[in-house]
């Protein structure tokens, strides 16, 4: 149910794991509980999908970045979560802290060294039509 | 007007033919009748565009998968279209109910292979701004 | 905070130089003034990100930009701007008029040597959460 997709700068392609971050933020999505303690998204429904753009431009042409020392070569990465409507609003924010926390973390060192922005969003899917299909969640009910 | 994205993982860029399915989905849109008999897209409206991850991660490690017989490699595909504002539901519903089948269809021999998960929403756009040039349109009005 | 995704066909990506279409729409958002005016993006919060697609539909089969003298090879450019909620109506369609005209612009000479469709569309954000880190910013603000 939930989407998580990664849309990011390419000069970030070589810097970083993506693989890894994608793993993390999957993880940090399955370890999710609402105010019950229940799993906010079921495993088979967490999906993370990351895509660094053919082309981008991203503020001014470099020269701010150059002045402030850096190499004005600027990067991005857009987190965008969609889920599905229903869940509470307190869900919802922990869901957006725990996320931006592990985005974060995966990005600590790299905030060090080099401009950079990070945007975490949250969706509530406002589709008018849902059909899926699945062989996946089967198998996270047995045993 | 309607554009239908579809975003997947790449482990199926190998299996599968998306290219095939791109046009499936477009002549199933270019199908599509509403409760007057008329056609719900215009033809030079009707766009499909599928992208495969760079990076991914679905589910759990693996694990699950692993033990239930299967490889731990899970796939996804996640087809979203956005349709302009003032269809009908029931037009909606019908457009919904044709693109999952025509998916479904698309998939069903890889279903019996592998771990997959498939979802369709459709959304109606919500823009504050809408503009656009086309020399399409007026191809599919002659004759 | 805006965001500007531009997804097309890759038939494109030999014909037209999309780190510049990127360049030139980052340019106009920065440009861009509200009613008092003052700049409605922050500089470092303009990001343009252009995907082409691996795989793609557009209209028909072909047959009709055949008939019309074309090669049946249709190209399609779509452009989603998302922009934090609270912006005037008006700024809003000052941005949206300003980013096609640089867009049609950008493809004047392509719309006159093949078949081609251009959407911009533009949302207001509906995020339930936002959350963001950006060394970025700080480098607009001085001096």
């Amino acid at each position: 149910m939930p989407h998580l997709v990664i849309l990011y700068t390419p000069n970030l392609e070589a810097q970083t794991n993506m693989t890894a971050l994608c793993r993390a933020l999957a993880d940090t999505m399955l370890a999710l509980k609402d105010e019950s303690e229940k799993p906010v998204f079921p495993t088979g429904g967490v999906r993370v999908l990351a895509y660094p753009a053919a082309h981008f431009a991203v503020a001014d042409d470099g020269t701010a970045g150059k002045a402030a020392g850096g190499d004005g070569d600027y990067a991005f990465v857009y987190l965008n979560l969609r889920m599905a409507r229903g869940r509470s609003a307190a869900t919802q924010q922990s869901a957006g802290e725990a996320l931006i926390a592990s985005a974060r973390s995966h990005f600590a060192a790299l905030f060090e060294k080099r401009h950079l922005g990070l945007t975490l969003q949250i969706d509530e899917g406002p589709e008018v039509f849902d059909a899926r299909q699945s062989n996946l969640h089967p198998i996270f009910q047995k045993g």
